[in-house]
């Protein structure tokens, strides 16, 4: 069978720990055919995008690509070193040998194809192959990467075309958990998830993997695994259907949370088409994710609009709306950056009006007031006061069973 | 004009020094058409070396390369930041994106194409090309390096094919100097070299290039000039033939030393045809290289050998003779580590008898034992006890007047 493995940061962190997972790996190639993708040692990039703004404030993407891939090429031909200490075959490829083409958008790079030539080759030579995660190369050849947690993103692209029977993603955790035990200390690991509940885990703060790979195992319907490098014990699996004996399993998979949320109202907008779409796309031309948009009605023809953005764009995004006061009528401009998003994850639950009901009511009983609401198919989230995350975290995950 | 520059890792050891070196590229960019050539950041590639021996004692010649190979491609893309902050036009291309094209002995592979349309397509954006030095790919895209000081040995390849004006060392001396300023203190820099005269230079401790670079440089004729990255003074320039001014100078140009000769003899072989030829052999299939040989007859058709090998391939030179019992007849072998060699350079000497005469009277007066003794066309070299070896260079550097 091929599988493909990716070990992140922290189990390649140092030549010890290089060492323990050259020996997982070793073991295993004893059974299966191995494609290892790794990431960069420990806080390698980290230091080589410091060493670049010592150099210049707004290095190019180019550039700034061509110098952090240096990590994972490091990572990936000691591992291949280590490999060899175990009397294996091993041989590691970055990404020009690999053939990961990508398009050439600097630090966000998108794959294109994958030739598996060079792979195929050195798997036929009995050969564990070792590819350098997080980066690929443009058809001119410039090296480019995929954004942070990229090498994610390399393991799920080259499951795809390699059509492996399963890619493992080894952490630092043991899966996927029901919350952050750090701030729900009952959560438990879950066997199985959907890729849509595996995305809302993802992109809400679960920070277990990045959002991008898991859009692309969905697409290419690649199952993964999420497990830990550090013990044997099996992992979350994410799929495209949940296993049989998770079919009749609570509706609700996982509590999630973002404690950096911040929230602003615009008031006293004239009630006038386009004036909302002013807004969003002057927030959207200097990068400004907005999160959710809540609109209301302030009388006399006008209204209100609220919406969050991450906390640390909030500064920005003020200075956004004021620069529109010379375009638009606007009021006051209020925001607070105290606030927390709090989600309920799991799949269907919009078909079930209960969850949104219990929900609600578990915050109120709580006397946690719901500040904003936003539905999917897949989760409901509130924002609520920051100093009430935690317990509000806490009785979702009860109320909804989960702590069992 | 084309100019190709040469940055060692003493120059861009840190980011400091590399905005220093970007400023005098990019004001000499406003004159010339550039492609610069770096090496490592400071002890970047010691340290990548060290921790691949954290990993594993014997780490594979492929990976290693890929390994080291970063260093180089780190320092360029920081150059390239450095001159983009100068508001200049640069890239940085590694060594497969400059298709410098090498056979596969890792760790010392040879150059066998420069194919340049990369280089020549940037240079016509208007781009300053930083090229990482010391790298190479096979046909087959892997990674290979030149050696240590290969970085030298890429600058001078790209100067030949890209026929370019001049080619620039850039290092941490002014030039190339009459003796090694440390031990002769009165020692001047000269302002030119014949090929052959840097070549002894270069290999008998001048240290400041690698030799298969300046053997490039004189099969290709390139001539180039070493000169310091922190001062405006000219430096040494190598050529062909010296120039006019210099054609009546002394023939002696340089005294050299290496206080890293360890000499052996092996006293009682037999005086048959072919037994020097199985020493010299066993130790070359060990890697050992040997310097001077001298061979004497021990009477009864006994002979004797000496010859010199680096201090650090003492032991391993003694343990190759001891296995050699077993096939020839060995007396004793006798070594002596604290030797040192002194070398006077110079072109045509050979043809001037008085060279010799001068450097053995020299010697004598200072009361200096010459233990062995090698000359050819552009040298003299005399093997003498390590302690003396300064009071040597400092008497011969005055005798033939080079200290005015």
């Amino acid at each position: 069978m091929l599988i493909v493995q990716k070990f992140g940061g922290s189990s390649v962190a140092n030549p010890e720990r290089i060492k323990n997972v050259a020996k997982r790996v070793a073991k295993r190639s004893e059974k299966d055919q191995l494609v290892v993708v790794v990431s960069a040692l420990g806080d390698t990039t980290d230091k080589l995008i410091e060493l670049a703004h010592q150099i210049t404030d707004l290095p190019s993407g180019r550039e700034m690509d061509m110098l952090i891939s240096t990590g994972e090429q490091i990572s990936a031909s000691l591992l291949s070193m280590a490999l060899h200490g175990e009397r294996k075959n091993a041989v590691s490829l970055c990404a020009s040998q690999a053939q990961i083409l990508t398009d050439s958008s600097y630090g966000k790079a998108r794959i294109q194809e994958i030739n598996t030539k060079r792979i195929e080759k050195e798997l036929q030579k009995g050969n564990i192959v070792i590819v350098a995660g997080f980066q690929g190369v443009t058809e001119d050849e410039d090296v480019t990467t995929l954004g942070r947690g990229g090498s994610d993103l390399t393991a799920i692209a080259l499951a795809a075309v390699l059509k492996a029977e399963r890619c493992e993603i080894y952490t630092d955790v043991e899966g996927v958990f029901t919350a952050d035990p750090r701030i729900v200390p009952s959560a438990k690991k879950l066997n199985s998830l959907i890729f849509d509940e595996m995305l809302e885990m993802a992109s809400l703060g679960a920070g277990v993997m990045q959002t991008r790979a898991v859009e692309f195992a969905k697409k290419h319907g690649v199952c993964f695994e999420v497990r830990s490098s550090l013990t044997e014990a099996p992992g979350t699996i994410i799929c495209k259907d949940k296993e049989v004996n998770d079919m009749e399993k609570l509706l609700v998979s996982g509590i999630t949370t973002d404690p950096n949320e911040a929230k602003i109202t615009v008031v006293g907008l004239s009630d006038q088409p386009g004036i909302a779409g002013k807004v969003f796309s002057a927030l959207a031309e200097k990068d400004i994710n907005v999160d959710m948009i809540i609109q209301s009605s302030a009388g006399e023809e006008k209204k209100n609009i609220s919406f969050t953005v991450d906390k640390v764009d909030l500064r920005k995004a003020l200075s956004v709306i004021e620069t529109l006061r010379d375009q638009i009528e606007i009021g006051s401009v209020i925001s607070d950056c105290d606030m927390a998003k709090v989600s309920v994850i799991g799949v269907g639950m919009m078909s079930q009006p209960g969850v949104a009901a219990k929900m609600f009511s578990c915050l109120a009983d709580k006397g946690i007031n719901i500040d904003m609401i936003s539905t999917s198919e897949i989760k409901i989230s509130c924002v609520i006061e920051k100093a009430k995350m935690e317990e509000a975290a806490v009785s979702l995950h009860s109320a909804f069973g989960l702590d069992k």
